[in-house]
């Protein structure tokens, strides 16, 4: 699979399978010494693990393009004082859509290895790189200081199925042993059936191809829908996703509009935009490891019934712009439902605020 | 389920899922303070989870009988400075077959709440004990200070599906908090497939009922076989099982002669049975958590082909003692042949003691 997928051939005593990649991040970050570096915007499941482990860590915020820079990594690795410092690099990246290329990462391996810097890259998107001949895996780029996290529940949206794998470093033989320590400590094996499911899941063959790609175009098609209508929005920026299916878009144009509305932080603008008349989930900034008040939120683009889609892309591949909106229309009313209430809200905001402010306007004329 | 099989009406939300009792335990161990108290021998899974847990733990080693007793158990707490400890029962018990009874309970109950312990009763071989009206709970003897452990593996056979669940404790808000968020942090879910089964697993129907009854009676006679084969080897003390698939065979008798031939621990003892011609697997006692120079051993007696064996008793099921002797010896040639090679072990090893020492006796009267 290794090998098909991402051309690397990685001998198997390398990898250790786990109930979810999840659990296996955790284990390693369970037997891994150092600070931990943590990009943000990130994956709400790190900051709780290294929590509980009583990790030291330090956040790197990303720059506008939402990518750490090769600099950014090395001021913050000079500042911390431990002989060897963990890197969690989340590539394609949840909650931006974004994918680093080949450059970005050696350059990133390149301050790794100057700093003595561990990294985990959690390729779990991996698969749902739209034009998958642009993923590079880390682990290959840098295989003496990489481990490799990846699993079922994305590429073969199968979530349910808690199964994930790691690929170890090169000559990390120590580690290794104690890694397996701790899987056998912990908890026994993955479930029987789901290590038979895997076994087919990770086999090479047309049926899974022809599967991979077409998921990839859908999320494709939906995540550019989705780019182009937030982007039209008045003073939104918003990620371009490359892969999985998410985008990151920036709020906070509105800032002071929400604050007026006591709208003080992301949690807050989560919960208005849940109710009704609005019913739209997004995933606000905090639980983005970003500021509380910081008005970012994740956008996800697979709100609809995935085999009745996955069918209909068969039936009728979109090749023109407008066959892609119409695909989206079609098949994805709740998607578009969500990106009109989301620009719905904030023109009512802004009308709320001036309607606001006009009767704050008449009360100090009536004073 | 719990309310049918053990008479307890527990409110669901006191009852956590996850992806094993194995990980369940290690996560109560995370969260509960106080030194761990370890009863051995014991299964070999609690340790590592202590050490890994870095807990402080005191054993408490079994008398003859090969139960705690709540004498031993007050004398130990007595010594412990800190205001919470935490016991590890595991009822019915892996090594011995052994099964606590209501007063026993009872006692130990007593002895846990004058001195602030709290109970993890690891109650996974519930569901094998061959007079299923003798089990109870100590999740009904000691509901405020008891985190009942128990699931699908060994009840139903199906140690593949990883899913077990806790009951916790009366009025323990605060600890399920902390718990939810354990689980929540570490691992996701049960896959989804085996949480399916464990609904129609965990069903009440007479399907299931007289699979419960026909696997422990199926184990009852097997165990019975075991327990009467190995009790007429000469100075072999033995449990005798009330559950499980197991017991604790003691052959400290032969320690001497052991250690003439050169096997000082139990892992020899082990490493000495399953060579040629003996082919022979027994658990020895440093991985019961006994010293390594015990030479005592857990004896499994599930070594036969399951579902021939069910379909065979349920075709004629075996009455007299005659009958049973006969089911074993058709259905279960491997544990036959298995005890047939433990006495042939040690017949051999006493004379070739005997030769040993009058070759040296020979050779002192040479020189």
């Amino acid at each position: 699979y290794n090998k098909h997928y991402f051309a690397m051939d990685i001998d198997p005593k390398r990898i250790y399978v786990g109930p979810g990649t999840k659990e296996l991040i955790f284990n390693l970050l369970e037997i891994l010494h150092g600070t931990v570096i943590l990009p943000t915007p990130a994956w709400l499941g790190y900051l709780p693990q290294i929590r509980l482990l009583k990790k030291n860590f330090h956040m790197l915020p990303t720059q506008a393009n939402q990518k750490i820079t090769p600099s950014d990594l090395r001021k913050l690795a000079l500042r911390l004082h431990d002989r060897q410092k963990i890197l969690i690099l989340n590539n394609p990246n949840n909650p931006t859509g974004l994918l680093y290329n080949r450059l970005e990462l050696e350059e990133i391996a390149d301050v790794c290895k100057e700093q003595s810097i561990a990294v985990i890259s959690d390729e779990i998107y991996a698969q749902t790189t739209y034009d998958f001949s642009k993923f590079v895996s880390m682990g290959k780029i840098y295989p003496e200081g990489t481990f490799v996290t990846n699993g079922l529940s994305k590429s073969h949206a199968a979530g349910g199925y808690r199964l994930g794998y790691v690929i170890f470093p090169l000559h990390a033989t120590d580690l290794k042993a104690q890694f397996k320590k701790i899987l056998a400590t912990e908890y026994t094996a993955v479930s029987t059936p789901i290590q038979y499911a895997a076994v087919k899941g990770f086999e090479i063959s047309n049926e899974i191809n022809e599967y991979f790609e077409i998921t990839r175009n859908i999320h494709k098609i939906m995540g550019e829908y989705v780019y182009k209508e937030l982007s039209k929005m008045e003073g939104v920026k918003v990620t371009k996703p490359e892969a999985t299916f998410y985008l990151l878009a920036d709020f906070n144009h509105y800032a002071s509009d929400l604050q007026a509305m006591k709208i003080n932080t992301s949690q807050k603008l989560s919960e208005a935009l849940i109710v009704h008349p609005y019913h739209t989930a997004i995933v606000g900034g905090d639980s983005l490891v970003l500021e509380r008040t910081d008005y970012s939120a994740r956008i996800a683009y697979v709100d609809y019934d995935g085999v009745k889609v996955y069918e209909n892309y068969q039936k009728k591949k979109p090749i023109t712009d407008d066959d892609m909106i119409e695909f989206v229309r079609t098949n994805a009313p709740r998607i578009v439902a969500g990106i009109e209430m989301i620009s719905k809200f904030f023109e009512k905001l802004k009308k709320d605020v001036v309607n606001l402010s006009s009767k704050r306007d008449s009360l100090s004329i009536q004073n």
